[in-house]
C-alpha cells in the first residue's frame, strides 16, 4: 500500500485553491499556489512543476558501476553521478532511461530492472525519478545534448561506497540507488 | 579529496556570464543564468537558489528510527521522511538540526553526529542538505512553523529497509541518510 492510498495520512491532505504560472522555463516550471491545510486556514505553496527523470545503475561486465562526471552549474561542481536525464514529453520512463544510457555512456541495457523511484525535494518540487538497474550492457552510442560534457568511469561497489563515506559522491539519487540495488551488488 | 579541488574535472567547469532574478519568494529563489560552456559556446541555466537545509537521522533508546509523516503538496501525497527543515539566514547547520529536531518531534540530541551531505537536484537548485545522526534524544518541544502538520513514527531499521523496499518511504534525503549511517545502526 503506498502512502497515497494510506486512509491515516489524508487528514494531512493540502487542498489546491488557486496556482498562478510564475515561470514557464525548459526545466523549471514554477508556479505559486495557495492550498487550505488540515486546520482550515490557507498557506502558499511555491511549486516547482517537473516532468519527471529517470536515474540509471549500470553494472559493466566486470560488476563495475559505470558513473559518470559532469559539471553541475547549479552544485558549482563536478559531481560523480549514476547517468540520469529527464523524461521528454510523452516519453515512458522505461524508454528514456535506455536513451539516456546510450547518450551518456554508449551502452543499451541488455536487462533493465526498476528497483525504485524517490522525491527529490518534495518541499518545493514535483520531481520523481524512476531508479533502474542496468546489466548485460551492449556497446550502443546515441549523441548527448549539445550542453552536456561528460567523463565516464567504471568503479568497484568498494570505491563507490568510499567515495560516498568520504563525501566525494553526494549526489542523492546516486546514493539512494545504490541503497536500492544493494540485494543485487557485490 | 573533494571533486570541487579535482584538477581533472575543471575542464568540464561553466562560467557565469549573465545572470537574471526571475522570482525571490520565501523557498524559491529562481534565476536564469547564461554561462559559457567549456566548448566556448553559451548556454542558459534555469536555477533554484535555495539557502540549504539539514535532515536528521535520530534513534530513540530502543535503536527505532524516528521518522514524520507529513503532507508534501508538491509531491501530491504524504511521505515518511526523517525530520528535516530549511536553514535560516545566518543559522549554523547543527544549530538548524538540533531546532528541527525539537519542531517536528520534540527531542533534543544529546549527541548530534555528521554523517555527510547530498546535492538533491543538481540540475537546477543549489540545495545542499548536511545530513545528521541524533542519539542521546532528550525531550524538549520547540513549536513548529504555523503551516505544518506532522505524525510521528518509530520504526525499526528492518521496517525502514521492508518500506524503502516496497516504495511506501520515497524520499530521497531519508534513503540517502539511511545509507549514510549504515555503520551505526543495526
Amino acid at each position: 500500500m503506498s502512502q497515497a492510498d494510506d486512509p491515516s495520512a489524508r487528514h494531512l491532505t493540502e487542498e489546491q485553491l488557486h496556482s498562478q504560472l510564475i515561470y514557464d522555463g525548459k526545466v523549471v516550471h514554477l508556479y505559486v499556489d495557495t492550498v487550505k491545510l488540515p486546520d482550515g486556514s490557507t498557506a502558499r505553496r511555491e511549486v516547482v512543476r517537473h516532468s519527471g527523470a529517470v536515474a540509471i545503475l549500470p553494472l559493466d561486465s566486470d560488476g563495475r558501476i559505470v558513473l559518470v562526471r559532469q559539471y553541475r552549474y547549479a552544485a558549482g561542481r563536478a559531481l560523480l553521478e549514476i547517468p540520469a536525464g529527464t523524461l521528454e514529453v510523452g516519453e515512458s520512463p522505461d524508454v528514456c532511461a535506455a536513451r539516456e544510457l546510450q547518450e551518456e555512456i554508449g551502452y543499451r541495457p541488455g536487462r533493465l530492472q526498476k528497483i525504485g523511484g524517490i522525491f527529490v525535494a518534495p518541499g518545493y518540487t514535483t520531481e520523481y525519478i524512476h531508479l533502474y538497474l542496468a546489466t548485460d550492457l551492449v556497446p550502443s552510442r546515441l549523441d548527448a545534448d549539445d550542453d552536456e560534457f561528460f567523463e565516464v568511469l567504471h568503479l568497484p561497489l568498494s570505491e563507490v561506497l568510499a567515495r560516498i563515506r568520504r563525501g566525494e559522491i553526494a549526489d542523492a539519487k546516486t546514493i539512494s540507488a545504490i541503497l536500492l540495488a544493494q540485494e543485487y551488488l557485490k
